[in-house]
């Protein structure tokens, strides 16, 4: 039977997954790992991805109709109220800190050294918000902003990582591509806010576009806080699906921004480069990482095809074709579909998989684990389903 | 032409390999990330990597006789002198914390918050002071143990891992271990500093004991303190090398307390079970890490075949047969010594590959990386030499 609306189809799908196999009834928030036919099989609770799937079930529940529905706020209020009861670390240092992990009654279990356990708490406590229009926790998701602006710019002791005299500070594409998206959470519809983090987003883009390396030919994972490449294996690492993303971030940063050449630099830069260089010609799919001068890299799981990259492609594609029109992108995008839809949806149990070998084998079968969540999948068909929409829009019209 | 000593061949290759590529000549120490042809191409400085490359060195000097030549004592000298001006942290908590990663000219880069730089530090400066005589590197290695013992019996609090509500102490294997291992190193020949380690050496072994679970079915990774078994993925977790080789550390300790029954343990529960939950019966080769539940593990590269279990379990077998003469170990021993010959070892540039796929192809080509050096293929090499001389002169006899 042919499906009219796969992307719409498949988003119902993965968030019924969700919704039927993840909540925690017991003690609040939701079980992370799930096993392929939605069973727990590991009951801690990441911080990373219960702040995750408290932002996707606020955000379907304001902007996508059929989601607004009582279960999925429920579900975003429990995750939220898990998160503000247990995620905080109680630690003598590291004022503020929230843990990565914690037991399923809300024990913290381990705290990393970064600042993204915080950056999802951030994007989960300001989307439920915008529902419920609850000021302290709006207010919440402010002071943790400006608390991770302080650690990112100021000073980052709290984050109890020592200073060591081998290890300068680098600028890792995650943190400012992480914080830009942040901006764009808080400051949606409110220009106060904008106003307020104007200069960081900013920096954001600054940090960004340092990136760009080898003559404009290379986006690299690490460079210098001065945006020169760095030695080694650190500095020579490319991570085509992280590029992908901060390539659609930056997008939409400039169109909002009617910036032109900023919406030029994020579609050939951090759409065209890692595309040509992490798109396995041989057995299709995008690598994982990959090392500039073609050394192999480090990383055991470096030729892996994950799901994140494809999610974050797709995305970024149809935002660049939606804009421009050009065919090529529309190209890219069918591409990257159909080898995604091929190799990651589980027709049987539904959701997708993540892990694939080079070949394009399931490697690891479970829908959840400890980095994949209620998030770039149904955040991917989302997006794409509003982009969709937008472009039949303006095709009716 | 038929090479009638493989082993001793392919050791030789590998040292060559080492001393050849490896030593950095302007700032001393050596060069960890060698490409498939011996090219450098990161220059960080791994400490286990530096301080086993400095054990290794001298163990071949000092008990092989064809190993007995100035410029690899001269290496292992230049490895120590590296590991003593540059190993230990100057930070203000953590005393005498070794890194875990140095620059090249020895700047430190990263600290972990586990004892294994100190393990092997250990193992470099007392292995090269039974060559030099030198009282001092001794007292330094005995120290660092002295040290480490506290960390792991009394008071971890120099490790820096805050002590979390949710992440109770575990009985890791590696730690018992590792320790057991460095009372073989540190006793061999001294029965005063024996005396001073025999509670520990038990205290290892019954922490190694400890982690056979399922009535006796089972080797679990993680345990608890009390030998009782952890709930989730952390708990369910098998490492079938490092059974092994805990297998033969256990052995060999067996072996020379005349324990019948330890011995017993060691090769039914050690060797044995591993094999069979952790050989591939479709592609051949032990698995990295599995599910004692038969869920997916959630390490990415679980499935893949990496060198150093295959070199443990040569050892293991091996040491095995020359004591019992049980034909099963022999064919134990040979069915690995095939996989591990036709799929790791590299014919055109010397030394072996580190990660192959689960289908047997090399997917990380390097011969040197942040994990693996000049350690688990020479000792191998060596201790399965040893023990073939061991088995044709009893033979002849």
């Amino acid at each position: 039977m042919h499906d009219p609306k796969p992307i719409q189809t498949e988003l119902d799908r993965v968030v019924d997954f969700w919704l039927k196999y993840s909540h925690d009834k017991e003690h609040g928030g939701f079980f992370n790992c799930l096993g392929k036919d939605g069973k727990v099989y590991d009951e801690l609770k990441y911080v990373w991805l219960q702040g995750r799937q408290v932002w996707m079930y606020s955000r379907l529940y304001r902007t996508v109709e059929r989601f607004h529905r009582p279960e999925i706020l429920d579900a975003a209020k429990s995750g939220a109220a898990f998160l503000q009861k247990f995620a905080r670390v109680q630690a003598s240092s590291g004022a503020g800190k929230c843990a990565f992990c914690l037991t399923r009654d809300g024990r913290a279990v381990k705290v990393q050294r970064t600042i993204f356990s915080e950056c999802f708490y951030v994007m989960a406590m300001d989307e439920l918000s915008r529902i419920t229009q609850d000021k302290e926790m709006q207010a919440d998701a402010e002071s943790m902003m400006d608390r991770l602006i302080f650690w990112v710019q100021t000073d980052s002791s709290d984050l109890s990582r020592p200073q060591l005299p081998g290890d300068p500070p680098v600028n890792s594409m995650a943190v400012p591509m992480m914080l830009l998206c942040l901006v764009d959470q808080l400051t949606e519809g409110r220009t106060d806010v904008a106003e307020k983090y104007k200069d960081l987003s900013g920096w954001c883009v600054e940090r960004i576009i340092q990136h760009i390396q080898r003559d404009g030919n290379a986006i690299l994972e690490n460079v210098t806080l001065t945006g020169k490449e760095l030695p080694g294996c650190q500095g020579r690492l490319q991570n085509p699906g992280h590029a992908l993303e901060a390539g659609w971030f930056l997008l939409e940063y400039a169109l909002k921004k009617e910036d032109v050449q900023l919406q030029k630099t994020a579609v050939d830069k951090f759409m065209e480069i890692p595309f040509h260089t992490g798109w396995d010609k041989q057995h299709g799919g995008l690598f994982y990482f990959l090392d500039v001068d073609g050394h192999c890299p480090t990383q055991l799981e470096w030729n892996m095809k994950l799901w994140w990259p494809h999610c974050e492609a797709l995305i970024a594609y149809l935002m660049a074709y939606s804009h421009s029109r050009a065919p090529l992108l529309l190209d890219r995008f069918k591409l990257i579909y159909d080898y995604t839809f091929s190799h990651f949806s589980d027709e049987e149990h539904g959701e997708w998989f993540g892990y694939l070998s080079r070949q394009g084998e399931v490697v690891l079968d479970f829908k959840g684990g400890p980095f994949k969540g209620f998030f770039h999948v149904p955040r991917c068909l989302y997006m794409c389903e509003k982009l969709l929409d937008g472009l039949l829009e303006r095709q009716d019209s």
